[in-house]
């Protein structure tokens, strides 16, 4: 056991320090490492994995909800870029340029895609003609840069991956559904694969996405009190369409420019997991996305039988659960640490005297609770245990959410909770993004998260000016 | 009939103008659209859906080799392209180059990866340690970048998507294993998947990749005699690690170099798929890959009982094959010419008659075979009727490549085949790539494609220069 205790005391402690603890676990666990690339990640298998597992799950829900998946070129022209002004006024500081092609100079110079709306655009206008075209539902795995002066792993780099949906559609109403539809495949697919809970909702004008009229966001909340920004969902009218000169002949006979709608998600989610979910010896996955679900480790492995019995049930368990049997020469307590780093919901331990007694040991990684479980009906016991840890890590998340969410209902108060209980702050507000920013400044950093679709009335008054109210808003620090 | 007349009007003859046929296909059948950023083209749904099935085949194959997904950064600073020699001379006249991000110069340019060899080799350093690192099996799936003068397509755009493996072994045995595993993964792959085949074997030194020891490539034949390569498997020995530092501790505690693989395949796959089974009326795909398996098209559906039976038989048949029902508005001829453009390998067309009957008719895109078929059995013989697609497809393709498969014994034999009879010619060579290069002249670009595994003995010197031969050869003109 001296390895264990090595491994774990590797890690700084989440309430010591929590962004030195987040770094450890994204290099212990070999989620990412560092490269000679400013500001880019490598990512590794294990990250890998975790990011396929994501990416698989959303896939499926966009094309259940009809979406079709395409691949756009990474480069944009910069004329291209300037269309839409507000849009190019969001994106232009941070973009890589290509100047030089083979050993020529280009004639303009091309921004390596920091978003792809322009390009999405360009699109439709050519193969969007009548109302029988609509709606266009597009979504894009890739990767993206914006160039960072500072990064972390995940949550801040020059490039990461994301999917981004980008649809038109014949009117307001269907473009407006649409990108509520998107947010809740968001909200769905935290919860249900994620067991992140959130608070959603709409954002203030001046937290916009560049272009947009409205943007949607899903804001989980970190376990040290800060939030993040884990998926938006944006409704562009059909600003975008008349500066590309989209139309299409509506059922009237006569040409409109369709309504338009984008929404994303990254690989920040990944950062997100980490915060949520992970404690002091590492990683803490939920069983819908960790690479290996079930690691089963023999003890004693040299003794007659421990290996077959640990192969047989390896075989019979590998269809049903991502599962490791892991056989190598290392000591079992170097190997329950070595997968409790690395976040394995469920490990499976078989020695001697469980086989005697046609029995095995079943540990969570999320409580390190320790079940004794007979091998009759082990398959049937372990999904249903990877079933309770979901279930419970999203309650425990919650839970967290809620002591992290307080409610200020003056200036002071607000002041006050933003110094010393780090977390969600519901409070009022006019309306003025001048408010916005005096908030901002006064408490280092707390911004507005959302408007919920739900608001409660927590007062008359603006918490900053005193102004009469117009809506509550969630407000707190964000990565 | 007569939309369905005017859309086979509308694509060239493969006769005709082989390459206007092949753009009329890709542009028809809706799998590309240009795009404003020279030499980059947008893979819309149609063809993505493509690329998406030829994807998770091939990376199901990888992963049952042993390999492991990640993403390595998009860039490369100049000086790590330039660690090793043969690489950069390779690739430098091919970069892009990213020289401004945000509003700064750049210290150091940034290429564009047109492949990530010194990216690999640089992690590869930081994360192998001793024998128990290895091997590393690691692939990644992502777009690279090569600025090309001349475009086409899928066959040679200035961005394309593919996967590289990149793997490094503790011995030269082993990795020149691994090289041709690989290889032979390609080729399970054509065959199993794609219904193509091909002649494979390694490449003469002068036509290996930069920085390779041996290259491995498959070669299949287009429909029009010229050949494709189609994948390349590398064996690089220690030259890399070499350069990039990268030493394990072996099983004798002393200090040795691995040894190092790379293989990959691309997009351009999706243009072999054209150019070996498509013919006048549009795409024909191996079932395998098609986006739609089948597509069920009502006859006289505006008659009471064939939309609902048409909507049984979709309900009862979606969950085995990739199906869609057309119950639009157009006419049955409309759509026929449409999923045949599309390359939908069958059609189920279901009237009052058939109903009537019991039956349908199943209609194969690659031979226009009609079968009446009985509806009790129908999901039994649509799956063995999508079986015999493949074969017969398979089969067509085999007699294709080998009636275009010729044998030079004399030089002016091999420069009239050339001119004359396009396809593959089997000749004898002396080893010397000054015959390659004199053989490439006199015929306008017919290289040599590889030498096989299996040589046959086709006379004793060189059908060059006369010399003592070393080697049978194939040669061919390439795309």
């Amino acid at each position: 056991m001296a390895q264990n205790k090595k491994m774990v005391e590797a890690i700084t402690g989440r309430d010591e320090d929590f962004a030195k603890w987040y770094t450890d676990i994204v290099k212990k666990a070999e989620l990412v490492d560092y490269s000679n690339v400013k500001g880019c990640m490598v990512i590794r298998p294990y990250g890998f994995a975790i990011w396929e597992n994501m990416r698989n799950d959303m896939d499926r829900r966009f094309k259940e909800t009809g979406h079709e998946n395409v691949y756009m070129p990474m480069f944009i022209p910069e004329s291209l870029l300037q269309k839409e002004k507000d849009h190019v006024e969001g994106f232009a500081p941070e973009c890589a340029w290509v100047t030089v092609g083979g050993s020529e100079k280009l004639t303009e110079r091309l921004c390596v895609r920091p978003t792809s709306e322009t390009l999405f655009c360009e699109h439709y206008a050519k193969v969007i003609n009548t109302y029988r075209d609509l709606p266009k539902l597009y979504n894009q795995w890739c990767s993206v840069v914006r160039w960072e002066k500072t990064t972390r792993p995940f949550l801040r780099t020059s490039e990461f991956l994301w999917q981004e949906g980008h649809t038109m559609h014949e009117t307001e109403e269907e473009a407006r559904e649409e990108t509520l539809r998107m947010l809740q495949v968001y909200i769905d697919f935290y919860k249900e694969t994620l067991a992140i809970p959130a608070v959603f909702g709409r954002k203030t004008e001046k937290e916009r996405f560049a272009g947009a009229r409205e943007t949607y966001t899903i804001e989980p909340m970190m376990h040290n009190g800060v939030a993040l920004q884990g998926g938006t969902s944006h409704y562009f009218g059909d600003g975008f369409a008349k500066a590309f000169d989209i139309t299409y002949q509506g059922r009237d006979n006569k040409l409109h420019y369709p309504h338009q709608t984008s929404w994303g998600t990254s690989t920040r989610m990944i950062g997100a997991l980490i915060m949520v979910h992970s404690d002091d010896d590492g990683l803490v996955l939920p069983p819908k996305v960790a690479p290996i679900q079930l690691a089963i480790i023999p003890i004693a492995q040299h003794k007659e039988g421990v290996l077959d019995k640990a192969n047989e049930l390896y075989n019979a368990l590998k269809t049903k659960f991502r599962t490791k049997l892991d056989d190598s020469d290392q000591s079992p307590g170097w190997k329950f640490a070595q997968y409790e780093m690395k976040g394995v919901p469920v490990r499976l331990e078989l020695g001697p005297k469980d086989i005697e007694k046609n029995q095995c040991v079943l540990v969570r990684r999320d409580t390190r609770e320790k079940l004794f479980v007979s091998l009759d009906n082990i398959e049937q016991e372990i999904a249903d245990l990877l079933v309770k840890i979901h279930d419970d890590m999203y309650d425990r998340a919650l839970e967290n959410m809620k002591e992290k969410t307080h409610v200020a209902h003056t200036f002071d108060e607000f002041v006050d909770i933003a110094a010393n209980t780090p977390g969600f702050i519901k409070a009022m507000w006019c309306g003025d993004s001048a408010c916005e920013d005096k908030l901002k400044d006064v408490t280092g950093g707390v911004k507005s998260r959302c408007i919920p679709f739900e608001e409660e009335n927590l007062g008359d008054t603006c918490v900053c000016c005193g102004r009469p109210a117009k809506h509550m808003v969630y407000w707190g620090k964000q990565y």
